[in-house]
């Protein structure tokens, strides 16, 4: 449980995109400066709890996909960074890593997922690690709560950890404040939303910018950009860029989590079935249905007794109504839209083949 | 819902110590400036569920004691601050508020407490508001959980808005840094230790100093202090009043959540039983207990059925042992430890005069 993996093992190279040495410099070099913050935050506290905690949470960030790390480091060299990447980008990548731990855990426990990463969510783990605790389930999520407002809490005292100069911090922190925003009012609306299905496409477009997109790809894009220079023909770009690049980001995973393979998302395909999540592809389909698919759906859907049996039978009408498709569509137009934002921008070109190289990622990945 | 009390009905006037107008207006300036930044983040932000985040905050904060935001401003008074207090005073004081409110409504979900300030807590009131959600138990403690992270990671912003110059900023977030870090340290010892009753004091006295004394007196009077001047005598002092006044505030908190009356506290007197909170009251009684007695303790506290019957067998043995007067003892000695730490302290007599009448509220109070 205080398994602390050492700087190195933080960062599971085989989850990076393949074929750039810059990129897998720059993620280690990210994640040698979160292991070193942790492991001062050990140091600095006065209780022995704060390296259990560290433990913890450099256990959940191993095999993590970095993908708002690599977006910040892009930033960094599509406005013209080039050679290591300073610490200042590092420590804000460190930081978005940190930010992602957070809503990661307490995504999990809202949702009650039992897997993420192919391993037990921060909850489970806690709940069978504590078996003789007086009520282990409330414990593991009490304390899952708690480690996701330290990572939280964590990803703000990075940024002022002195990695920054006060120029750096003050352009940076509004941009990371609105994204924090921004995650949360997404969460909300997704939990609002989550429920039986509907036909409701464009809440759930609003869902998957403010939830996902914005601060997987263009907030982390723009921070990244600003540690260099304040180009607003930049800003802009990393907004189109990212507005686009983020939807077909949030779309894919919607795929995933209901056609993907565990074994590599690493996570139930029942989960999204069995909550309701307000997703595109859901949508899409219920608009679609005719009135027996409707009301397949309204009994698998948003039920939390959904087996692999009822979950084969809403696949079976995501296929059906083409839905599945036309969010494959979307995707690649998404992604379309993405590169054609490049070819338009005045972005540096190794930053430029550094973005396409991410959109295939992350359109691509089966994880 | 959406109900927002402008500036000025933000203060409770009626819960601050009487006869003291720089209190007072000190305070006043905290709640101003705490509802300009709540206001500026909802026209900052580019999303609607912000106002209603921001609402719900708005109405959280009304009625709390402001117990941590008045230390701040003591603690700037006694390195030597006279007149108004200036905004980074009432920033820091207003961050210190911001995240207490994090703390608690996270607590009040950690706990499954139905009621808090009088009102129903903040998951209470989000569950029973949408009656029609599919799950509105759990989209309750789900978005209380939301509004706690929110809270947190405003309470970060409101440092960064600009009210601090570099000096400053550097000077307090060490402090505030390691208060966050020592709460949920606390919170986690707490959440472990909860259930049955044993006779371990020095636990419990570990736990109130983490997860309560040290964020409530300690650090924001060290803050407050540092913010006029870094004299190393005056952040001990901060330690020794605090230390020992926090202590007392939290075993004064042990005793209300027991025998207070819920019309002052707004709190259940039955909640802390029923979850078995590892107190220093529960932890005398029991090392005192005879045979007959630790049966009763074992049967009734951390017993979720705990009705009012069992918590009056309960309360006769905490007077019966008495645990009750040795806490009021502690109380008064920890009490006059801090009135002593005034006498021998480098402190600003108006700051003195402060102390003693904010150590007097601490343990006298009724809620």
């Amino acid at each position: 449980m205080t398994n602390s993996p050492d700087a190195a093992q933080l960062l599971d190279v085989t989850s990076q995109p393949k074929g750039d040495g810059a990129l897998a410099e720059d993620l280690a070099a990210v994640d040698n400066l979160l292991a070193d913050f942790l492991s001062a935050k050990e140091r600095a506290a006065g209780c022995a709890e704060v390296a259990l905690f560290s433990g913890w949470l450099k256990q959940f960030l191993l095999g993590g996909k970095r993908f708002r790390p690599m977006l910040c480091c892009a930033g960094w060299r599509i406005a013209g960074g080039q050679g290591a990447i300073p610490t200042s980008v590092a420590a804000v990548a460190a930081s978005l890593e940190l930010f992602h731990t957070f809503a990661l855990i307490h995504d999990d426990v809202m949702d009650q997922s039992a897997t993420r990463r192919g391993r037990p969510t921060m909850h489970e783990l806690i709940t069978t690690s504590f078996p003789t605790h007086r009520d282990p389930l409330r414990f593991g999520m009490n304390t899952a709560i708690l480690l996701g407002d330290l990572a939280f809490g964590w990803s703000y005292d990075l940024l002022s950890a002195g990695y920054l100069n006060p120029t750096q911090f003050r352009a940076v922190w509004p941009q990371l404040a609105a994204m924090r925003t921004e995650t949360m009012a997404g969460q909300y609306l997704d939990l609002l939303s989550t429920g039986k299905p509907n036909g409701d496409v464009q809440t759930a477009l609003r869902i998957a910018s403010y939830k996902t997109a914005k601060y997987t790809v263009e907030r982390p894009l723009q921070v990244g950009s600003l540690l260099f220079s304040a180009d607003p023909a930049l800003l802009t770009f990393c907004s189109n860029y990212g507005a686009a690049l983020g939807e077909a980001f949030q779309l894919r995973d919607e795929l995933l989590g209901v056609f993907g393979d565990p074994k590599h998302t690493g996570k139930s395909v029942l989960d999204d079935i069995r909550d309701g999540k307000p997703t595109v592809l859901m949508a899409i389909a219920y608009q679609r249905a005719g009135i027996r698919q409707r009301r397949v759906l309204g009994d698998f859907v948003g039920n939390p007794y959904l087996n692999e049996c009822g979950a084969a039978s809403v696949r079976a009408i995501l296929r059906g109504t083409g839905a599945y498709d036309a969010v494959e569509q979307l995707i690649l137009s998404r992604h379309q839209q993405a590169l054609d934002a490049i070819d338009a921008a005045p972005i540096h070109p190794t930053g430029a083949v550094l973005l396409r190289q991410l959109a295939a990622t992350a359109i691509q990945r089966q994880q």
